[in-house]
Order: structure tokens, then C-alpha cells, then sequence
């Protein structure tokens, strides 16, 4: 997104530095500063196995009843499994952080994205808190700094921003995410890690919020995937600063935040797609006719978690009998001889069973960056739509050398 | 399988010959001819996409209540998702080889592999019968042709054989298979497509062997996993002959069977891992301390299953955090707080936390050819061992490129 038309909600102020937590000397640590009164929710993944970060930011949200003054966030080290030490390392990291910019530890709300198991570099980011605080700013440019600051591997910074009316005022949102593996989240509501980080400057409660929040990671977050892997470390939050001076109110005000939340986490569930690790083609899968929309979503996860589709997909191939085969183990007991599969605007499965199409022309279709893909299983109404990307010969590269 | 070690059990006669169904020209169709008073059972996909051979063969094996005297197999064509007419193409198939070689329909066994949604070339393989008849042998040779003949992206054939006591003689038991890609298989009990012929020759009644042969399976087939993609036409056949004259009677007779399949069977499943398209490490998951033997291949094929696992041990790469979240989202409520994880007698992982390790030597022993990971869930005391692979560029190339 072009900083000259990203809009900075009031109430927020951004700052990204390079730590010396990452070996290649980027940017790796991040800080939000928040106005006092701004009020908070968070959804983290459903991996059994969580970083200490999340059980520290559940934890401080709760004692502090949705209260929220800082987010820090670091890339290069995931903080999990690190056992006692890494909780030890999170809280440290948060009490101190609290200290020098004056709030509650409980208010600060920390994440971490990188490699699982190694011991967080606590000294490093400390040292660099007092170089973060001097660069905060409320610039577009210093939002951009935050987002390359969380950044893992992640080709560019992922940020997006809405407007919505809110009362007699115009409120403002900014959504800034990271995520380009381990990505398919399914919030507990699951995702590589998947930081993603809302702001808004109207005023709203705690519940508010993590009702408004679920839905629109239900809508968005939850139905894409890039690998499959669900991460130790996915968490959303969303952060009201109420500096704009206007109180979200049920009705009008809360559908406008609603459509607002779901644009902004829709299009940084695309970015992370189409930043997804060794993309080629970002896939919009759209089954129709199922039963339920967690039966469609179902069917969805089946074909976009297919190594065979998605290799596919990398080569541009029209096979659609890979698809077909992803619908029938999906788990949902489908009937194959009513099962319609089209690419685009091209119908290559009728019922179950091939029917003759132009293979070039599905070829020059499925060469395009991006393009549909539309199931019909013909058993009932309900309709899902899910993001997800092929799988290339860069995605083994940037995984097989990750850590080495 | 050296030829020269093969022993090839009385009563099956081998056959496989280029019929023009690959465009390669290389063999793709094969026959075995079985000695009058055979019998026979069988396992499918559990894939709701089955191909048309399986409900052919299905019918076949229940309208002649587990009687078989011949089957026939092509390559370079699944006969899948073909509608009607596919099962036209294979009804048509088993008619006429029935013809030719003086049988029932009913007692032909056809099974396909190979690209889904194109038309079976029924005429090519009808004219290839009389050269498959002629080139029938019992020899080591012959049943080496027909495993070739059964291959698509194999590199190589995959024949095991067993002896075994039965009262007073010794049977002898032949498995061949075919399968590198597509191979998660849940026999109904799933996988590239995989296709299995067990062949033995004493006596024993359909149902006997149907009962002998799901216990197999679901120690072996059922715990590989090479991509995560279940096959629509995944197929496991067991057929006696009775042709060495001993009926297998309950007790110590079943007992040594049962101990020959499974030993043919595992030899067979790790023959399929071993040459899984673009494999450089076979990978012994041993699931260990789950409280159900379900709990614990649960959790390896979630393990099995996650493309950033794979990816590491493509590197080489003791990333031991990704094996810890594959753990984390196998939906088994595992306490991450329990969880210990070993690279061959190397422990990188103790109660959830990095356990201090020698990184090159875990680097050297993850770059064997074959190497075992161990995880314990200290949940119970049942085991599960499963058979893997890494996920390379070759496998991407082999996919991406297998159409077009």
C-alpha cells in the first residue's frame, strides 16, 4: 500500500528498529504507543502449543480489564517453547518496556514471530526501547516502519486502512499484519505466524470489540491458507484509542465498524496470501452448495491444503482431477456425480465427470497471477469463500533453509 | 528386489506389456492369470471419489463371492471421474479379457492408475490382451514385468515376498505395488494412487483373507504418508490360490499369515515412501505415550502431513519447533508442558522446551538417507509408528509438470 494513502487513526503512535534479534541485521522490533483510555480484544491461535507472549498478552488483558497502552513486538524469535524461562523473558520484557514509557505492565500487550525454541534475547530489546521511543511518530511512513519491523519472511509490509461513519463523526481504522508461512490460522477461534494488528480512534468496550473481532477473522483470517501449518504464535488485536471523541453505539455505528474491520482484515488476508513464501498464483476458491457454511469451508481447507492441486496450480495445469479427488477425502460426504468444477469462467467437470473444454484456454486462464476457482457440490445453498496460493519450488527453498 | 531372491507363489502366472496407454511408450498395462479355485478380498479408498474399476471391482469380487481368476491392470489412466462411461469402459475391459481367456466377467479384477477425467482407451487395451496371454510366466521375470507395467511416476518396481508355515507345507506369499505420489492411504479403511496385489498360495476363504488383510493394512498402508493426498483408485488385493494344496486353518496357521502380510505389506509401504517423488529422506515417526494407538497416529500424520516439517528435513534442519506445533494442531489436547522430541538418540526437545543439543551432529544425522524422529506425549503408554517423507523440489517439479 502506498504510505501517501494510508491514513493514521488518531491516538497511535508507531516506531520500528533494528534490535539485532535477526542475524541479517533488519528491522526486528516494533512499538505501538496508545493514548490513555484506548480499550482492546485479541483472538490467538488454537495450536495447542502456544508462545509465552500469547498466554502473557491473554493474561495482562484480563487483569487490566481490556485496557491497553503499548504493543511491542519483536520478529526473528518466536518465544515458544521456551518453557518457564520464555514466560520469565515475555513478562521481563513487558515490565520494563512499561516502566520507561510510564504505564502498567499489564497494560502492554507483547508478540514475538520467528524461530520456535530458541531463548528470547531479552538485553537486546531492552537496549533498544529507548531508540523506538525517540523515533514514534503518528507519520504513515512510522506505520510502515512498525509493519517492516514485524516482518519474518515476509517480501513487503502489509497494511491496510478504512473509513467508516460513526455517530456524527468519520472514524478511521488501520490494519498492519505479517504472515507469509505456517499460514493457515484458525483463531480460536488458527496461522506462519500471523501477527495482524487493528487500530481504530473511536471509542468502544473490551466485549465490543472481541465480538466485532471474531466475526470479521471468521469472515477473513479464518479462510486462508498458505501451507496448512497452523502457528504457535497467531494473534489479531484490535485497539480502540476512543481519541476521535466518538462512542461506537449498537446498530448503525457497530455494522459500519463491522464492514469497516472486514474490509481492512480482508484485504491484509490477501496481501498475506499473495506474500505467501514462493507464490506464483494467489487462488480464490468459492464452493457453493453445500449444506453449511463450515461444510463449504471444509471442502474449501481440503483443496487448498492439497500438495497435488497445489502443485498444480504452480504449473498452470487444468488437472482438474486433483480437485475433484481433494473434494472427495475432504470429510464431508459428498456425492461425486453432482459435483461441478470450473477455472474462471471455464467449466471443466460436470456431475462428477469430465466435460471437453479448451485446454489452452484454461492454460493462458490458470497462468494469470490470480485467478477463481469454483466448486459446486450440489447438496444444499450455503457458500464459502477462501484465499489461498499454489506450492513452488520457492516455498521448499525458503523452508528447507530457513534456520541453516 | 533383486529377481533372483523373488519367489513367486504356485499358481499365478505374470504378465505386463506396452499397450500405448502412456504416451512415453513405456508398459502400462499388466495381467495375472490365477489358478482355478482361487480366492480373493479387498480393500478401497476411502476417498468418496472412487474410481470406476473399484466399483467394478467390488461388484466383481461380491458377485462371485470372493471367487478371482484374473486381473488386470493399466497404467497412465485412472478411469476416474469419467462418469458413466468409465464404468462402461472397465465393465466392457473385464468382459472381454473374461473372453479371452475362458472366465467370468465376475472373476476379473480390474484396477487403473494414472491421470484423472480422461476417457480410458479401452480398444488399445483390448488389443493388448493376446500379447499379455502369450507372454504369461511364472517366472521371477514375469511378475518383475508386471510391477513394472503397474508404475507411473515410480522409479522403480516394488515386489516383497514371504514364507510362511501352514500345518505341515510352506506357503509363500508375493506382494507387488505401485504408488510414489498421491499416498496418504486410508483403506476403508486412503493414498498416490496406490495399488497393492498380495498373492499367496495356499487355501483360505474370502472372508479369512478379508479379515487377515484389513489387520495389514492398518499397520502398514494405512501409516505412510507421502503427501497428505488420498487417491481415488487406491486398491489392495490379497488372492490365494490354494494351489500349494494347505488350507489355512485357524490358530498358529493364521497366526504365521498374518505375520508374512504384515512383513510383505511394511516392506512394500516403505518401498512406496522410500520412492515417494522427489523424496531424499525416508522419516520413521514413532508417536510414543498417547493414550489411544488412534491418539498416536493422529499426531503423526500431523506431523507427516505439515509441509514446514517436511520442508526442514529436506534441509536436513533439526528444527524441532515445527515438529512441536504439528504436534500442537493435531487436535489430539496434548499438554505442550509433556511433550519430549528426539532425533534418533539425539533429544532436542524436553517438557515442551529446548533441550541444549549439538547442532552439527543433529544436522549429520538428519542427513542420512533415513532417519527417525521420535515424539513423546506422556499421556498414556500407546505407540504408533508411521512412515514418511521429506517434501523437495523434486516433488514439486515432478507435479507441476505432470500434464502439461
Amino acid at each position: 500500500m502506498n504510505p501517501g494513502s494510508l491514513r493514521v487513526p488518531r491516538g497511535f503512535r508507531f516506531a520500528g528498529v533494528a534490535a539485532g534479534i535477526k542475524r541479517s541485521g533488519r528491522p526486528d522490533l516494533g512499538l505501538v504507543e496508545v493514548a490513555p483510555g484506548a480499550t482492546a480484544a485479541a483472538v490467538f491461535t488454537s495450536n495447542r502449543v502456544k508462545a509465552a507472549p500469547l498466554e502473557v498478552g491473554r493474561q495482562h488483558l484480563e487483569r487490566s480489564r481490556g485496557r491497553l497502552r503499548t504493543v511491542i513486538v519483536n520478529s526473528g524469535n518466536a518465544n515458544c517453547a521456551t518453557g518457564t524461562a520464555g514466560m520469565r523473558a515475555a513478562e521481563r520484557t513487558c515490565r520494563e518496556v512499561a516502566k520507561q514509557i510510564g504505564v502498567e505492565a499489564r497494560e502492554v500487550f507483547p508478540a514475538s514471530t520467528g524461530v520456535i525454541g530458541l531463548r528470547l534475547p531479552v538485553e537486546r530489546i531492552l537496549a533498544a526501547v529507548s531508540p523506538l521511543r525517540t523515533a514514534l511518530s503518528a507519520s504513515p511512513a512510522a506505520a510502515q516502519r512498525f509493519a517492516r519491523a514485524i516482518m519474518t519472511t515476509d517480501t513487503r509490509p502489509k497494511l491496510a486502512s478504512a473509513r467508516f461513519d460513526c455517530g456524527s463523526a468519520r472514524g478511521s481504522l488501520l490494519g498492519i499484519a505479517k504472515g507469509a508461512g505456517m499460514i493457515h490460522p484458525r483463531l480460536t477461534l488458527k496461522h506462519a505466524t500471523m501477527l495482524v494488528y487493528l487500530f481504530t480512534d473511536v471509542a468502544a468496550s473490551p466485549a465490543q470489540l472481541a465480538r466485532l473481532l471474531r466475526g470479521a477473522c471468521a469472515r477473513t483470517f479464518n479462510r486462508i491458507s498458505v501451507d496448512g501449518d497452523t502457528s504457535t504464535n497467531d494473534t489479531v488485536l484490535l485497539v480502540a484509542s476512543g481519541a476521535r471523541g466518538q462512542r461506537v453505539r449498537r446498530g448503525a455505528d457497530e455494522r459500519n465498524l463491522a464492514a469497516a474491520l472486514e474490509a481492512v482484515c480482508a484485504s491484509l488476508a490477501k496481501q498475506i496470501v499473495s506474500d505467501g513464501e514462493g507464490v506464483r498464483h494467489v487462488v480464490e476458491l468459492r464452493v457453493e452448495g453445500a449444506r453449511t457454511g463450515a461444510e463449504a469451508e471444509r471442502v474449501a481447507r481440503s483443496i487448498a491444503n492439497s500438495p497435488l492441486v497445489k502443485t498444480a496450480w504452480a504449473g498452470a495445469d487444468p488437472n482438474w482431477g486433483r480437485i475433484l479427488a481433494a473434494v472427495g477425502m475432504s470429510g464431508v460426504p459428498i456425492d461425486p456425480r453432482r459435483v461441478d468444477v470450473y477455472f474462471g469462467p471455464i467449466q471443466v467437470c460436470r456431475g462428477g465427470a469430465a466435460r471437453p473444454f479448451n485446454e489452452s484456454a484454461a492454460h493462458r486462464y490458470l497462468s494469470r497471477r490470480e485467478f477463481q476457482v469454483r466448486v459446486r457440490l450440489g447438496r444444499g445453498r450455503a457458500p464459502a469463500s477462501f484465499w489461498t496460493c499454489d506450492l513452488t519450488e520457492g516455498y521448499i527453498q525458503t523452508n528447507a533453509e530457513y534456520r541453516t
